[in-house]
């Protein structure tokens, strides 16, 4: 039997889609709670109030470990009306770099995967985040050589994608974009009239929720990837 | 007379190169000094400190301003013994969050030179710094259109030059480099056996000052890259 060929190349996401990312983000917002909640008021509900410091910040500091270190300094002084002491602030900083430090610690099936689809497909990656963040993990996960390219972009909406699939030089109905964000790895290429396949992960940040009403490909994990694609 | 072309892609700097940009970071620098000195003990050099923690996080933290913010919050509090009060580190913040708000200030002669260089040549721009600020810079200065492509990398070494141009399909040696710091725009290129022009701004940053023999053509202004190729 042969199989012929949907997809002339598949992207992936990488954070929580290749690699644990949201757990340490989780962690450390865990973290901030504990420290920062004896300095704020009663009835300040302090993790609601660093999401929100998150939201407003993002159009200027953008996705990511460093964007996060800077709203948990800016929401600690808020939340706490100054009060929250300096050695604090001091400690949120090191959990940032604590955080951008720690290995890459990889989902399961991830290399059998990519070597498997990467024989056959043009694989391409595309994550948003923190520049040097992605970069180092990209570099130190050893996986670098599946991909053609490797896009750290700003945002993850149409108009990029659109961008990239331009200079990649693909139609979009023969792209798939694979990836664990309903937001920003699956209605932004299907809004193309390209193609998505959901691989969720258990935790998902807030400000990546989406309602929505479109069909598509759920996989229960990435090791389901190659039957899906006729490949194994 | 016909002038035969030399290079088939010319890169250039963004920063200090087609708009300011080490201005915001000294300005904010002075500030830095004016609100931190009345906490720190006497014979402590709060520049110099400051400094040396941008260069310890620079690995980890990367070029920036997102990372000059938290490096300005982590002096504060180690310089004046955590004894700066938390009103100082929310003014730290709210300095980089003006830096990154900060309209683009073109520098003299940008569009017409970039207009003139980029109808007889293919033009990409090549910068490192923050992705969110880089992105919006490129974008809000209306000058993208010129460029072929728009690379914000991690570090402008040669390694990183040397993947641009494969990807270009570009020998180093039909490439010339347009840029402001001798250290990330010419010698790496010039490593390649590719060409480096030399724009100094009258401005540069502690950490990008290098010590070298090489020899290499330094234009006074960007407005005389254009007679420098024999474009006018």
């Amino acid at each position: 039997m042969t199989v012929s060929k949907q997809f002339d190349i598949i992207g992936f996401d990488a954070d929580d889609t290749l690699w644990e990312s949201e757990d340490g983000f989780r962690a450390n917002e865990l973290r901030f709670v504990e420290l920062v909640s004896s300095y704020a008021p009663n009835g300040i509900d302090v993790k609601a109030a660093l999401t929100a410091t998150e939201r407003k910040n993002l159009n200027t500091f953008g996705y990511g470990v460093k964007s996060f270190a800077i709203s948990m300094v800016e929401a600690a002084i808020t939340i706490s009306s100054g009060s929250v002491p300096t050695d604090v602030l001091a400690e949120l900083i090191e959990m940032a770099r604590a955080q951008l430090e720690e290995p890459v610690h990889m989902l399961p099936h991830v290399p059998e995967v990519l070597a498997t689809v990467g024989a056959a497909y043009r694989l391409v990656l595309i994550t948003k985040g923190d520049l040097v963040h992605q970069t180092h993990k990209i570099e130190t996960s050893g996986l670098a050589h599946h991909f053609e390219e490797l896009e750290i972009v700003l945002e993850k909406d149409s108009e990029t994608y659109l961008r990239l699939l331009g200079r990649l030089k693909v139609e979009p109905d023969r792209f798939l974009m694979v990836g664990n964000s309903v937001r920003s790895d699956i209605l932004p290429v299907m809004a193309l009239g390209g193609h998505g396949v959901h691989v969720p992960y258990h935790l998902l940040w807030d400000l990546e929720h989406v309602e929505h009403n479109e069909l598509f490909v759920e996989l229960k994990s990435l090791g389901d990837l190659p039957i899906w694609l006729g490949l194994a």
